[in-house]
């Protein structure tokens, strides 16, 4: 007898119709003593296995409660019931481990409403829950897709640092990396930190970024990605921020901001149609509970699409391409602007941008995915490539309906004068880049790439409202858990 | 004229055969002021361009150097020489950015054999030589070969945290992670740290494996794995460790040993066999590199199978299954033993195996890659599964020759009982694992799973020799440069 996952019984039954199975799962239900939901996480659907009491020893069934897992052997036979195609006649029954009911009980695996708190708190159990099922099933299907499409495109997967001497390019907090007892750590003759004794010699910390050493690789393999942890050590106790987070960074030879922000579209469009295409069931379940949650809210603040018309609207529809310059304009003569709406009124170009004004421009102006460009200089970081008007860099923002910024990136600057030139303005240290600055030397390309944070990818795709609860094992403000 | 990387040109020119293309990317060589070597990471194969400076002003002419970077509009033609199907002959070109021609001497592009140490210090450079350029897309490969693997396998990739409190499973010194600054530690009243001070209100390290909390999500999706970095504090100088590096680690409920060891062996043969159809000229560069290298050893140390030839047996070869208890026999019996060769002689069972002795059995004494399996429990973690026999856990190790250990793993321990006695045998706290247990309550169900580091791996198929150089910057004791 073949063992096979629920998916495969599912999805795949008809070569194997009336023959007999195993399958190995845990006990969603067990309904009138007679009918079993079996989970096994290969999809969020269960099989029914049907199990006629008399053909079973009476303590075995006895047994059989809510989370036991269980290895079943019987025909697969078409379902007289409605919803579901197939089920098992169940031939022989057999407990694989132990399950504490008692205890059960005071945990989220109880079949009753749970917060998503409660759920959060016990976050080993919750690969459970059909909610978390699905969440944690997008989250890798949208990880492999990201894959695939590089690997499609000729990009090459490259592995930067996550432990790093450089500081240089101030994109946060950083976390400090080191093995000295912190009960005795080694001074110099003047009293400061040794750090020459620590494990790599130098004070060192946890990355913000891979870009800088993706830059180098792309000089020599042309395109490349990331795709890894990052960490920031900022005190934000929020709903979209993590100290720990995972980073996807393409950087590319030879592309400008044009190339730059096709790539960007093209990206999102592919991960999205990937879900759409391989995630069904666990999207019309997260569908399901978008447009629940949507009926608790006053009616202006409701979501205009559906979760999965959402995501379809994404692939269809084209991004709308504007300058900061053009958004800044907008933004100033809109009524929101004028009745003063926003929590940070706009009032003269070089404003950096909220979230609320992000959204503005994609929800309620453009109704579409919006990508600016072309944003002032002093907003933004050292690398981007400053453009003819001397005002500008050839930075790019993508903006999403709900989540504000998905994607951030720009042309970086190839001409080593006017990168020392910023670096200088901006109070870079030159002498820790050196490494970077030589890239500018020899065969210096035109150059682009951009970032995008996982976890606000999976947040818009799933509809989940809290980071906290698209990433396994959320890292926060005193919460390192599990 | 559409844009094309040099891997589209030589491998898919037919139907653009006598059109014209533009090309960008970085100079190789220039012979006789006519011929362009140009390469842009896209494949290991330059692609020739043909000059004829008469066409071409004199000032770009001598311009373009070694490392230069160009950009080439011509008409793709069928080329003359040989070694290369087709070639450009030019009929733009462009200078893309600076070359410092001067400073290039002094760097590892200056066109001269130099020494992989020499490389390693330029690590941002290394990128743009034929044989990092051939290591990396080999291991990018390798990467994209895993996941494939497992998503055809209807595994789940799960992200599990870098930064943990959990020091628990005792696999080596950790890295301890903080927020605080060194030079202003709080102290309680007690004059010992307060880490409640600290970001996560405990003491926090970075992993050193995500095989306890991939468990736990084994526990509720079934079939999942991990792919991410991992950190050891170890003071070890040595052409095999990394302070950080990569790893894989399935973890799959209701699998047994022996679905384990089927699982390694079917995922080594799948990655391998991807490798050997997907970089196929880097593999050639690579394997006649090899061959050199073996050519300047002693003839006894030499490796008795080309680097292709040893990757296709890895393929076509079952690998032996071995008890550890067989295995000492050979060992204890062998010549090498009884004339006192092994550096660790072999003197009774329950010894633990060194790399001398791993490599003993599967190069000298099977001729193949061996799975040894059922170790005393004394010499393995508290999590693996305990055999009837009482003395041996169901641990299993596959062994690669030149290499030693390439993955261990083991079915776990789901019997909450047993798992508790081999936790205070071996002083692991209980309470800290309060989660892990959980599982073992719920409805526990046989599982198991296995560690793969890539970088092993990715010596093994590139045939590179230092683990430093198969990984773009690595982190070992002193060294966190870029």
């Amino acid at each position: 007898m073949e063992r096979k996952t629920i998916k495969d019984l599912l999805t795949d039954y008809k070569t194997i119709l009336h023959h007999d199975i195993t399958v190995m799962g845990w006990v969603r239900a067990f309904r009138s003593k007679r009918f079993i939901a079996l989970n096994d996480g290969s999809t969020i659907d269960n099989i029914q296995v049907v199990v006629d009491f008399e053909n079973f020893d009476e303590n075995l069934i006895k047994n059989i409660n809510t989370a036991s897992s269980i290895k079943v052997s019987g025909e697969l036979v078409e379902s007289q019931g409605a919803g579901q195609s197939v089920e098992i006649i169940a031939k022989k029954i057999e407990l694989l481990g132990d399950n504490f009911f008692e205890e059960l009980q005071s945990t989220i695996l109880q079949p009753k409403k749970h917060s998503l708190e409660k759920l959060r708190e016990q976050a080993h159990l919750r690969f459970r829950t059909n909610l978390f099922g699905a969440v944690f099933r997008v989250r890798s299907a949208i990880s492999f897709a990201i894959h695939q499409f590089f690997n499609q495109n000729q990009f090459f997967y490259l592995n930067t640092p996550l432990i790093t001497g450089a500081d240089a390019e101030g994109a946060g907090e950083m976390f400090g990396v080191t093995a000295f007892d912190l009960d005795q750590i080694p001074k110099d003759e003047n009293g400061d930190i040794d750090y020459t004794q620590d494990f790599f010699g130098k004070k060192t910390n946890l990355t913000v970024s891979g870009q800088l050493e993706a830059e180098t690789a792309a000089m020599g393999l042309g395109r490349v990605y990331t795709f890894g942890p990052t960490f920031r050590a900022e005190n934000s106790n929020t709903t979209r921020h993590l100290a720990e987070f995972w980073m996807v960074e393409p950087e590319v030879a030879f592309n400008n901001l044009e190339d730059n922000i096709d790539l960007a579209e093209n990206f999102l469009k592919y991960v999205i149609q990937y879900v759409l295409e391989h995630c069904k069931t666990d999207l019309q379940f997260l569908d399901k509970r978008f447009a629940e949650e949507q009926k608790q809210k006053p009616e202006k603040d409701r979501a205009k699409e559906g979760l999965i018309e959402k995501l379809e609207n994404i692939v269809k529809k084209r991004f709308k391409r504007v300058s900061y310059t053009e958004a800044i304009e907008i933004l100033m003569n809109s009524k929101e602007n004028k009745k003063g709406k926003f929590q940070f009124p706009v009032e003269s170009w070089g404003a950096d941008l909220q979230s609320e004004h992000e959204r503005y421009l994609v929800e309620k102006h453009f109704g579409c995915p919006v990508v600016l460009f072309d944003y002032p200089k002093e907003i933004k970081a050292f690398y981007m490539r400053l453009n003819d008007d001397g005002k500008t860099v050839a930075a790019m923002d993508v903006l999403f309906s709900g989540i504000g910024e998905i994607i951030g990136g720009s042309q970086r600057e190839e001409r080593i004068d006017v990168l020392r030139q910023k670096m200088k303005e901006m109070n870079v240290d030159e002498e820790e880049l050196w490494w970077y600055i030589d890239t500018r030397k020899f065969g210096s390309v035109p150059h682009a790439g951009f970032g995008l944070g996982l976890e606000r990818l999976v947040l818009f795709v799933t509809g989940m409202s809290n980071i906290r609860d698209v990433i396994p094992f959320p890292r926060t403000p005193k919460n390192a858990e599990f």
